[in-house]
């Protein structure tokens, strides 16, 4: 599937769309969950065009996801959420729900989180 | 903390306790979890002795993160969750409930997975 560049991440990556910023570099931009699920919900979103995470961790380079990655640690330490614990998640295609077609990462922190899974 | 070298992850990765291996290489280990919450529920583990996705997120090498990207996409491709979808889960300390103190991503798909949280 070809790439949304309309899709409402790549309008905030655009600078089209204002977001809660909570990180930004080459790479990488993280802001605050617009409709938070828990007191910390930041959105981890690189800047390169990735349709899901399938697309970002077969084909990004090592700079863009170790960039990833130093990002949600260096926000997690950040935002006091390192010590209480975190869940990442990120959902690929309708099976988990993925509601924008641009690769995200959830980090959801700041209380007890309840199980992993809705059990289904 | 120092990193248990005792837990059950380490003891798979040591080859102590059998598991039921998917994939691996060189700093990767991936088994289907014993206790699956969805059709295909796939444990993925750096063989590094990281204690959670902090720790490796923070401080592990571009190769070492790569490699685990590059593997769980593989992954996916090869037990056919790409199409359907999958989601990727990390749970860091106990607000997230982590019971294993080295580093895991979970995979799960091969059906609808409901809601990301559980709703608290």
């Amino acid at each position: 599937m070809a790439y949304d560049d309309q899709n409402i991440f790549a309008q905030i990556l655009a600078g089209k769309i204002p977001c809660k910023e909570v990180y930004k570099d080459e790479h990488v931009l993280a802001f605050h969950d617009i409709q938070p699920q828990a007191p910390v919900h930041v959105l981890f979103l690189p800047r390169g065009a990735y349709e899901s995470s399938q697309d970002f961790y077969a084909s990004a380079s090592p700079g863009e996801i170790t960039a990833l990655a130093r990002a949600v640690a260096a926000v997690a330490e950040r935002l006091g959420v390192v010590k209480g614990g975190y869940r990442l998640i990120s959902n690929h295609r309708h099976y988990a729900g993925q509601e924008v077609p641009h690769f995200h990462i959830h980090l959801l922190g700041g209380a007890p989180l309840g199980p992993m899974t809705s059990g289904k």
